[in-house]
């Protein structure tokens, strides 16, 4: 098999658990967050400082890469491992996510999406054999089933009918997929709804897939119903297979995903807000270009190790800001990717010596409301 | 001395020279190129990546620092070099290069130059002493004389009245010169006439400097005139003390200049070039969103041992400069800046071996005019 879950250690209290995910391009533990690397690169980082951050596997969009620089390039330059030296573990998800979101540019039928690029307008058809096919020429260790990412809010019919659409579409993804070095993962869907979240979760394990994930949450729902969302979902997935809840990079929503059994996390927030000058830190959000911080000479976050904290100012860094210097795109992304990444760390020691419950409450408590979207 | 210039080799058949730079911020062999760091960052760059490069020694700008974030600000960071985390060599200019070139928004008097900021458009006065106390805040290691830089063409008159300004001007900044851990340089001017450089010179060298630039040259003039320029002006300048042609970064006009007995250079050229999508290679210019790049799996330059080079293809470089990738700008600044620091490397290690003429021969050759600007 492609890859292989291996439990190592369950929390005593919570659902929380530390496994080791096994791909062809290495191994790493979960729970894991994986950093996005949209356009085959994680924006401002070179491959190896991603790494050096501890990141075992990236995600990288195939939505993206099917229409620039094309898939069938990628496949030539040898595959997106090879072609953006990357040679770890990589995700990608099935474009499904990426066409819902463009609303009007987009028409569904059973048997695909109609939409229209972003970049250029033209017009192209995705089914779930073409996701397939376009992951099976990117060649990434894991790729996703195609399915219908329902809207928030939407109807229990909608939800009903649209799980419904995505477990035919899962079949025909299995079917079309033939890589024995990739796993192809399922995506559970069911809207808001608990018993749809239960029922797409156990027609997607009766198709039986090397690993599920949990799609259609942090679409706009409060975060306790999304945490209900998946007290649903993952009792019905086979304790020996790897969980994966897409689109969540939060500090608290991470935590709390973890606390219920959720192995591994994907999300542009910790890269996108750093590119947008906004540093997550142990004393809060800082929001770099205030002007209280012109002539603060400390560190960014006083308890953070990162590259970026042990070597300069946050009166330096809002230089850059404000200079528009490319730099500090640099130096705010490796800051807010290795606090998550230090924080999956920490929560899997936590998990390995049974005092998870704690860990989460002592880092909630401080890092408290002030460090998340 | 803040600074001293070591004599190390003379090649026997031109003026070039080996020598070492001794600084408060460690020494460096010349000839060399200095990376620019206008806004207290060597763009997309670390001071890390910079070094591993093998600068020795990088430029700021005494204008820009000034206006943002304000010399004051730096010199409270305890100095550009703790400020941007640069504890190797630093050379800031004097501004008045910058100042010039700002055309109608400066207005020039003996006493010094009124201009506005490209920023805000606020009014601001430099004088010499001024920029000397903006350079002493700065704290670089070498410092710059604020001289008129007349433009070109110009009339022998008011290239004449300027160099005798320029000369009273060098006088004011040595007398408000006060810190001993810093060299100031004086800087030769005499627009494109032999006589007047000659006499700039010499005018200065009475003064006693511990260094000398050559200025007012790669500003519209033919290349032939501004080597006439440079052997006119370098026989002036006493052995024992470096020479630093400012301004100068394209690979033949380093060697040229290296060959009449220049020690130091700085440019934008390398760092801009790459963030236009402009890399210079031993098989010429590469133009990297050219489509002929887009399935072009092999390494940007074939013979090139850079980071940049050892991990990448033309074809994901040129991926990244369509989707408009931070890191393609990284990775051709690391480039192109790799091109220039190994090529002073090896002209170095030429003269020491005294066979300089030849390896500039071969190198000019091979590189031809196609890796120029």
């Amino acid at each position: 098999m492609a890859v292989r879950y291996e439990l190592i250690k369950e929390c005593s209290q919570t659902k929380a658990r530390v496994g080791r995910l096994h791909t062809p391009h290495g191994s790493f533990e979960t729970p894991i967050f994986m950093p996005v690397g949209t356009q085959a690169t994680v924006k401002t980082m070179t491959p190896e400082e991603v790494r050096d951050l501890g990141a075992g596997i990236i995600l990288s969009n195939t939505y993206h890469l099917y229409l620039r620089p094309g898939s069938d390039l990628v496949r030539e330059a040898g595959g997106l491992h090879r072609f953006m030296n990357w040679p770890h573990g990589i995700l990608t998800d099935s474009g499904g996510y990426q066409v819902f979101s463009l609303g009007p540019l987009r028409k569904i039928t059973e048997d695909g999406v109609e939409f229209k690029s972003h970049i250029d307008g033209s017009k192209h058809f995705f089914t779930p054999e073409k996701s397939i096919q376009i992951q099976m020429d990117l060649g990434a260790d894991i790729i996703m089933a195609f399915d219908e990412c329902p809207p928030y809010p939407c109807d229990y019919d909608y939800a009903k009918k649209s799980l419904e659409m995505t477990t035919r579409w899962a079949k025909r993804c299995q079917k079309a997929h033939n890589r024995e070095d990739q796993a192809l993962f399922g995506i559970t869907q069911g809207g808001m709804y608990a018993d749809l979240r239960r029922e797409s979760a156990a027609r997607l394990v009766e198709l039986d897939f090397p690993g599920y994930a949990i799609g259609g949450l942090s679409v706009g729902e409060p975060k306790p119903l999304m945490y209900e969302m998946l007290e649903a979902t993952v009792p019905e997935l086979p304790r020996e297979k790897a969980r994966y809840l897409m689109g969540i990079g939060s500090p608290d929503a991470l935590l709390e995903g973890v606390a219920r059994g959720i192995d591994m996390f994907d999300c542009v927030l910790p890269t996108r807000v750093a590119r947008n000058g906004l540093a997550f830190t142990t004393h809060g959000k800082v929001v770099i270009r205030n002007a209280q911080y012109a002539r603060d000479f400390e560190r960014l976050d006083p308890e953070c190790d990162c590259y970026t904290c042990n070597n300069y100012s946050r009166a330096y860094l809002r230089h850059l800001y404000k200079a528009e210097e490319i730099l500090v795109y640099r130096l705010l992304t490796i800051h807010n990717l290795h606090i998550l990444l230090k924080m999956m760390k920490k929560a899997r020691e936590a998990i390995l010596e049974d005092r998870f419950v704690q860990f989460k409450r002592d880092f909630l408590d401080k890092y408290g409301q002030e460090m998340v979207n």
